[in-house]
């Protein structure tokens, strides 16, 4: 019976693991054997993933090259396995936080946010100054309250800016889909409304994209695909995406991402592949990398994305803006393409964290009548002055430092600052089996992606997808129910060691991606490419956030030697969002000043 | 991409299904295609299974006219897996019950549940009259007090009856392991303290036997296997044996079970097959076939055992005793052989649901500190005189009559008498597609079990284990994480057809199994046999209780033509013990003067 088989490790019992820094555990490097690959390449190997007979022994070869076998499949260890990753509520005990009642409406939860804020400093319209900084929604909102400028005028500017920016020479494949009259339509009324005097809240006007993976009228929901919008028909707004309607936002259209959300660079086949707008010549992240972009090139202070695997987090720490991922069940996900069901959450690209924690207020707590618990609100109260004190964030060396040389100074020094203007501490850990993780995720989300397209796959000619998609649906397809459940075993222990290390941290920090932006090669555009060494390093910190379902915050900390942005990521206990949130404000209060301005940026408050 | 694929159904939305009587769902009986096989055909069979190419393709033939392809693994339905039936705990609203405060000790627990019973008849030690009916626990602690008999005798007896019905003639095969010493050091204990007049409460020398898949000190936990006690060694007691063991109760032995729970008739080929009291030539069903036999026979009132898809309450059924399978998660799980994790619940075997109740009293609640919702407990409060009132019995018609002519003219005359006494009212319904439900939960217990043991597995040689055991685990490590997955989404529609069922009635009423104990033949002796028709009947009604975590109960109502016993089924809503309890209670007052006596009984009380 042990014919064929891999030796699985053993894992020792969670009690027995050290978690503290002279841990004897040793840091596994992720291992990826598979060489990068596209045009014609990508073909053939395609080709033979896909035969029935190749395919079969490809897979196994690749599974087993990539330690799957030896770390998950025959693995041996004693957890249940833990399939969903909901946490029960707990109060929160914190004194910085105003518990907020769960039966506001949407724009009536803003106002409470807004109250949580403090007095942003009178910012002139005439320019983005001292430093680069994004127009915030309070900016947006102070301009059409004084009436210099309108949502009209701002809809138009920005109709203008996707224009030239989705044509040569940019192209910058922001966009999946926009419609111009739907957005003009709904900007007249914003418009209106502030005529009136008379602005929903303070989201009236304010322009946002939303992720091709999210259901937003009057656009098909494609998943980056060129199928996926006609067998299911997007049939109105998704609960998100409602709130956000419902508060008087503008929805600008539908942001370009990845295939199918099966990969990390946002070079997708069909639309093109996304530009950074720091440097047009490198990718944006993904897979939610028309979002990234949109906020970073300044056409919208906040986007939507769905974050999987870093989806979200990722493309914002390589466009340089702040990216929020709730903790799993915040924010309703009806209305969100079912590409998986335990490690998907829509999460916040934005300007600034004050940006993300207004969206994030206008759409958290409404949650579906399914939904066992309904979680109480509680909102930061945000004061850059008086900043939430005695911070403990643990860090794990090994895994922070395995990332660019870049990335690891800037992040350590991002950290130093932190120590130094807030006195906050670190907590040195070890954080055992973060590899053993990744793999045990990409398992789950691989599993749970195949079986949710299934049934539409069969039915589909193999060249409506493109070739990088076709060889990760093969391997998503791959997987045995054995494989799926001792992925759901990992995901308990490392639900038990994330826990005990929360017994004496608030949150995890660590570099967002292990690598910066890199560029959009030219064999890749018809193609995609496969670069699983560099999608490994770029998924490097993102897995604990959706396979544990932990709340996550990305916040732009500085820059590579190209000039690149580099990210920091802070990990949060279930439902800290308001810790998180005011991390990330303090962080951002540091960092802020030495902002720089990406290469494609569109100024749509400016005076004319 | 379609090459090789059965088409698969297409569900209609759970909203458009009619759950009425008159719906257009057409019911779907069970199509197994697979002969009975025993002897030397299953070890041919198994070789052919265990090949690599021939086993692949054997598999495949199976699946798919078995319509595991059809109905699972290529269907198309819109709903998110639901991975784990654990029900949110709501207040119960109903009058007659009580409350129990959590913090209690098992044996305060068991002294508020003696205080919900009524105050029982003076029942003459001298005799069981005026019917056959089984000593109760309350029979031996009035005799225990009365000191007309000490727990001494009782172990004395005991013993002697084990010896007697393990030993030709009769070769039962109640038990895998029994320890005569260690029965009588804890029956001299608990005589010691009826001496002293301080008996720890009313389980105090009360013999209970364990299945041999829960652990219980001082024996080793074979699960009905040769090899497993040795690679997981047994620690120490579960913890709802720990419970009975905290009451005084006196534990017997570990009882006889099929081989790791892999199927439904208790023929074990390393133990011996278990053999039913009320006809020795008969299966006893199972998996917990000697937890049953035992109940039945005499040998103690009350045994526990485990139901991962009807284990508990087939044997019952066919042995003719009280089977109680508790809401997943009312007991606590752990030292229990992990065989599952979402399917598998400890359930109780006894002669009367008075002590069936008892039990349950001592073990709920008890629950590990990891649960994050711990229950409030409630206690029915039984009065036959005046029973609870307007109960609404759900019934599905084509399901209810899918059984032998005896079994549904039997449980149907159970059920008109429940209309005649107590004026209870019958809600005709439809629950669709519930042998879809069985093969989902087929796919999803033997996902779990393979991967549970397959490190396990690796390591032994294949002679270990019992050829039909051989076959279920060849077909159990089949199974792809698509067709785990898709099993779960089944079990999220199925949760909601139930639900709105309960919307409508209180319980869900139907025979118990589809036949009632069928021979056991010679052939199977030794390679046990592999009979997935009868099987199929055996779980017909069975499998909501695991697959949804539905707390059901089984109870005794009549006899086929050849005096083999029936039972008669309810399934509650989560959570609703005390009126299942209540309704068995009901029943069992109605049926109790046309108890038979079983073939083999021993009468432990009887005077000397």
């Amino acid at each position: 019976m042990g014919l064929f088989k891999d030796q699985g490790v053993v894992y020792k019992p969670v009690e027995e693991v050290d978690l503290g820094p002279k841990s004897d555990h040793v840091y596994l490097r992720a291992n990826v054997k598979a060489p990068r690959m596209a045009g014609l390449l990508v073909k053939i190997f395609t080709w033979f993933l896909e035969s029935r007979i190749f395919g079969t022994i490809l897979v196994y070869i690749l599974k087993k090259n990539n330690l799957i076998h030896k770390l998950i499949s025959n693995a041996q260890l004693e957890e249940s396995p833990l399939y969903v990753p909901l946490h029960p509520f707990e109060d929160l005990k914190e004194q910085e936080v105003k518990c907020i009642d769960s039966k506001l409406s949407p724009p009536e939860q803003i106002q409470q946010a807004m109250d949580c804020l403090p007095n942003s400093s009178q910012k002139s319209l005439h320019g983005l100054q001292p430093s680069f900084q994004h127009w915030t929604i309070l900016d947006y909102s102070r301009a059409y309250n004084l009436k210099e400028i309108t949502p009209r005028m701002v809809a138009e500017r920005f109709i203008a800016a996707v224009h030239e920016s989705s044509n040569p020479p940019l192209r910058m494949s922001f966009f999946i889909d926009y419609n111009a009259e739907d957005i003009l339509r709904q900007a007249d009324k914003s418009t209106l409304r502030y005529e009136q005097g008379k602005p929903i809240s303070i989201l009236d006007g304010i322009p946002i994209a939303i992720k091709d993976e999210i259901d937003c009228s009057p656009y098909p929901t494609t998943g980056g695909t060129k199928w996926l919008h006609k067998v299911r028909p997007c049939t109105g707004d998704a609960s998100c995406v409602k709130c956000l309607r419902l508060c008087g936002a503008i929805l600008v259209g539908k942001t370009n991402m990845h295939e199918l959300g099966a990969g990390t660079s946002g070079i997708n086949p069909h639309y093109g592949a996304t530009r950074n707008p720091y440097d047009i010549s490198k990718i944006a992240g993904g897979s939610s990398s028309g979002s990234a972009a949109v906020v970073a090139a300044g056409l919208c202070p906040v986007a939507l994305g769905v974050d999987g695997g870093g989806s979200v987090r990722m493309p914002a720490a390589l466009c340089g803006v702040i990216g929020l991922k709730p903790t799993f069940g915040r924010i309703p996900h009806n209305g969100v393409l079912p590409l998986n069901w335990t490690v998907g959450m829509v999460g916040i690209l934005a300007g600034t964290i004050e940006d993300a924690f207004i969206v994030y207020a206008a759409m958290n707590g409404q949650l579906p009548p399914d939904q066992p618990t309904k979680p109480k609100l509680y909102f930061p109260l945000l004061n850059p002055t008086k900043s939430i004190s005695d911070v403990k964030m643990a860090k794990y060396a090994e895994w922070f430092n395995d990332c660019s040389d870049d990335i690891r100074t800037c992040c350590s020094q991002a950290l130093d600052k932190l120590q130094e203007h807030y006195s906050w501490k670190i907590v040195e850990v070890t954080i055992p089996e973060i590899e053993v993780m990744r793999l045990a995720h990409y398992s789950t989300i691989g599993s749970e992606c195949s079986t949710s397209l299934s049934s539409h796959l069969e039915k589909l000619k193999p060249e409506e997808i493109g070739w990088d998609a076709r060889v990760a649906l093969s391997v998503y397809g791959s997987f045995s129910s054995k494989e799926y459940i001792k992925a759901q075993k990992i995901r308990n222990r490392q639900m038990q060691f994330h826990m005990k290390i929360f017994a004496e941290a608030d949150v995890i920090v660590s570099p967002t991606t292990g690598v910066t932006a890199y560029p959009i090669q030219d064999d890749a555009s018809e193609t995609g490419e496969l670069d699983y060494i560099n999608g490994a390093a770029l998924v490097r910190y993102s897995i604990a956030g959706n396979f544990l379902g932990l709340p996550a915050v990305t916040v732009p900390v500085g820059y590579d030697k190209l000039g690149l942005p580099i990210g920091l990521q802070f990990i949060g206990q279930p439902w800290s969002e308001p810790t998180l949130i005011h991390i990330a404000s303090a962080m951002q209060a540091i960092c802020k000043p030495e902002y720089r301005k990406p290469e494609v940026f569109y100024n749509l408050l400016k005076k004319d």
